[in-house]
């Protein structure tokens, strides 16, 4: 069988820590998670590329008990005990009035940007897919600040926004948990991954 | 101000690799894109965690000017030209059967997830965001094997399906061209990135 790591630009070191022997965390020590921490992951995800560079990713960082339990109580069931108990947990959202940062993001182009995203169907739909992007960096990033990610899809997302996001600006995507893994923080077993031929074909 | 790469366990060498010092690229030599190099990336890309495991991405390569020439006269105009001479370029989209694979991706819980399921646009939300998720872990993941990346979302994404994937299962997301920079492959200046606290904020 062919190493198929010989190509890589990559050290051995970090494609162990972002990618193959990295896990999705259900369990947390109490190590705290700082503010310098989350300053390198944001210093990482800032650079990866998104339409028209919009960076529509916002981050909603919950760390009291207070707005920690406004969270759980949208959560499946399955995922509360773990978002009660990391140390940090972010919610990703995408921010559907994106364009109106365009002045920031694009400053040669921004009246431009803004005018072809009066559509809010658009915004939303151009806005989802980069935040979708970053929430992919933002995983890997958080796993070169050396943590673990627990990242989930199981909450009710209209109720999360109802319950942070009064304005209707902000929408979520994705939570994730984030910490030093705990004690029995994943199965032994990795789930299985699917081979290159079920996910690549040449034309 | 305080150096934010300090708590970075990700090697200073591999943080200009794959964040600070990688780039969009416009323009590509004409050195090819090898199988080897492609097997490198998916064999970063498949560890990426995704919602229930789905891994719902397909990676559809064109490499002759045959099958780029079909799909250059559906990209925007400002997109053609370097999709025309990219060594390799790659339509990533969504599957939305996805479930049909449960039997490998989760082979436990694979008619428990395929009666989750059956709702078509349930499918197409969930395989939507976990596919973007592996997108970004795509554009890593070319950066990791020391190639340039250049995603573009400006396409005619129907008549891509309808030129590629007649039987509807696929959706184009994002097209990526791959290789290495050619001559001014980017503008002197990164655009703008949106600072911690235009994205984070605490409650």
């Amino acid at each position: 069988m062919a190493d198929v790591t010989a190509p890589l630009h990559l050290s051995p070191q970090d494609r162990e820590l972002l990618f193959s022997e990295a896990r999705t965390a259900s369990t947390f020590t109490d190590e705290p998670v700082t503010e310098e921490q989350v300053r390198a992951i944001h210093d990482l995800v800032k650079y990866g590329p998104t339409a028209m560079n919009t960076q529509p990713l916002r981050v909603v960082l919950l760390r009291s008990a207070e707005s920690r339990e406004r969270l759980v109580r949208h959560m499946a069931e399955g995922n509360q005990a773990k978002t009660r108990t990391a140390p940090l947990t972010a919610i990703l959202a995408v921010d559907t009035d994106f364009p109106e940062k365009a002045g920031t993001f694009f400053p040669d182009r921004a009246a431009a940007i803004r005018e072809s995203f009066t559509d809010p169907e658009a915004r939303r739909r151009v806005g989802q897919l980069s935040a979708s992007l970053q929430i992919g960096y933002f995983i890997i990033a958080v796993r070169a600040a050396g943590l673990a990610a627990g990242p989930m899809t199981g909450f009710d997302a209209e109720a999360i926004d109802k319950e942070f996001f009064t304005d209707g600006r902000l929408k979520t995507l994705v939570v994730v948990n984030i910490g030093r893994p705990g004690e029995n923080a994943w199965f032994p077993q990795r789930l299985p991954r699917l081979g290159y031929e079920d996910v690549v074909t040449e034309l």
